[in-house]
């Protein structure tokens, strides 16, 4: 099946284009995983490792994709990189989808090797696939090529960074007129033609950041068939207010990411009524879906 | 010492810019390691570990840097990771520079993670630190500045992508007037001038393919204080002709890697001649430090 049937399926299933980002950093674990991870790098892969174990079960209640974050299980070394396999395999085991957020881009042959790796098994499956992946498209066609074969050969799904959600990035992606950014999507739409499947949607997306509602009619125009990734909900200051434009009828179209809101749940005064962390993220998740336009699915329509 | 002290240091005391890339492919292994590698993830990844604790020392006496690429161990999964960091820091142990070659970027924190796990140790050490990092500019300067951040801090070196090797470079590169790469390239330029040592050199540098000669007066003049990390020499097809707008009277300046054509050695028809792999890799560097400009130093002027 299709990545984009896998999607909407999924985001049909939990009734909710919310996703949530895993981005462990040690300082900021709920307890008993803070003080673990604090002591040195194996407790801290270890205890990022648990913690894990302990938060997906709740996720996958509630939301259809997560979306781990490469860098801060790298920061913690190999076993910070086995933790994040971990994390993988123990979310696709639980139904949930993982989008694989390490942004890789390369020349031909090293593209195809970062494909293959967070696609495709790695090498002898040394590592679990997932079901998408987020592409920085700088180095251009050719680069990206080797992560569409990939992801084709495996019904895998790619995120292509086309404008993202920090301040700054308007300094390169609106260079030019029309923008690079535009020049991007147009290119990432007419790749994602191969990719089509029989509901009309490309398996191949975009990252738009969420805290640029303004500008989604925009990309949604350049991009009418591509599943959206909207990065910045919550802790970055992005809002579901203005996100209309990226989903259709039915509520399909996007994932809405929140990584720091719902990980820092434990952190934050609205939820201190509550006992454990676990209660608080299962708030922080509510409250965020609740915030977030509801996905009907094509038999009930909004 | 800053980056770029130690990296002219260094080819000075070497007498060439020769760089060699460390792409781990288990099948293009010389024997035993490749037979070693194809039996399954732990063995690819120890054979890994210990073909390149074989290959550094003859590295470390002809080159002064070396170029580790990550996607490659990536695919190794968690042990893969392992490797890398032991090829890292053995190299270190033996005097190599290490120019960590993984293409990162993203926004802020997570960038800041990425800087901090090559470039500053990771999480409580998890992982040798390198000497420089190559980030992908495509996210904007306030994405980029975790990795300056973090370069300051450890008196360590960035080489942003600029131009890359590949044919379709061009695509989104030389979108715009005047092209995104020299935006990119007067960016760096800029960012550059808070790492300038009393050499007149900068700690940032950046990527300019080395298939693609005539552009190399162009971008040393947007560039002037850079150190160019020039790939695709050799397998890319990139010569040494036309590479001197890249070097000063003394030989510095830049860079030049090779990945294959000495990884690869052992594959080599002109080298069927010698009895192993080992001897077929020193032929090779020794080829490619023969075809690349001589470094003099600042006291033996050319």
């Amino acid at each position: 099946m299709s990545f984009a049937s896998r999607l909407w399926g999924s985001l049909k299933e939990k009734g909710t284009p919310a996703m949530v980002g895993l981005d462990p950093r040690p300082e900021n674990l709920p307890e008993p995983f803070r003080t673990m991870a604090l002591t040195g790098p194996s407790a801290a892969a270890k205890a990022t490792l648990e913690y894990h174990r302990e938060l997906l079960p709740l996720l996958a209640k509630k939301v259809p994709v997560i979306k781990p974050q490469a860098a801060f299980f790298e920061q913690m070394g190999d076993q910070g990189f086995a933790a994040l396999a971990d994390a993988v395999g123990f979310a696709k085991d639980l139904g949930l989808l993982v989008l694989m957020d390490a942004k890789r881009g390369d020349i031909g042959s090293t593209s195809a090797a970062y494909a293959k790796t967070f696609l495709g098994g790695g090498i002898h499956n040394a590592f679990p696939p997932s079901d998408a992946l987020t592409v920085n498209p700088y180095l251009g066609e050719d680069a990206c090529q080797p992560f569409l074969d990939v992801a084709a050969e495996h019904s895998a799904g790619l995120f292509f960074l086309v404008k993202t959600s920090n301040p700054g990035a308007t300094l390169f992606q609106n260079h030019g007129s029309p923008p690079l950014a535009d020049v991007v999507a147009s290119a990432v739409h007419r790749w994602g033609t191969s990719f089509l499947d029989e509901s009309g949607w490309s398996s191949l997306g975009a990252v738009i950041g969420a805290t640029r509602p303004e500008e989604l009619q925009h990309f949604r125009s350049l991009l009418p068939k591509a599943p959206l990734l909207l990065p910045g909900f919550g802790y970055q200051g992005g809002t579901a207010n203005g996100l209309d434009p990226a989903f259709d009828e039915f509520g399909l179209g996007a994932v809405v990411n929140s990584s720091r809101g719902i990980l820092w749940a434990h952190e934050r005064d609205e939820f201190a009524h509550l006992n454990s962390w676990e209660e608080k993220v299962v708030a922080a998740v509510d409250e965020m879906v609740a915030a977030l336009p509801t996905v009907c699915g094509d038999d009930k329509q909004a």
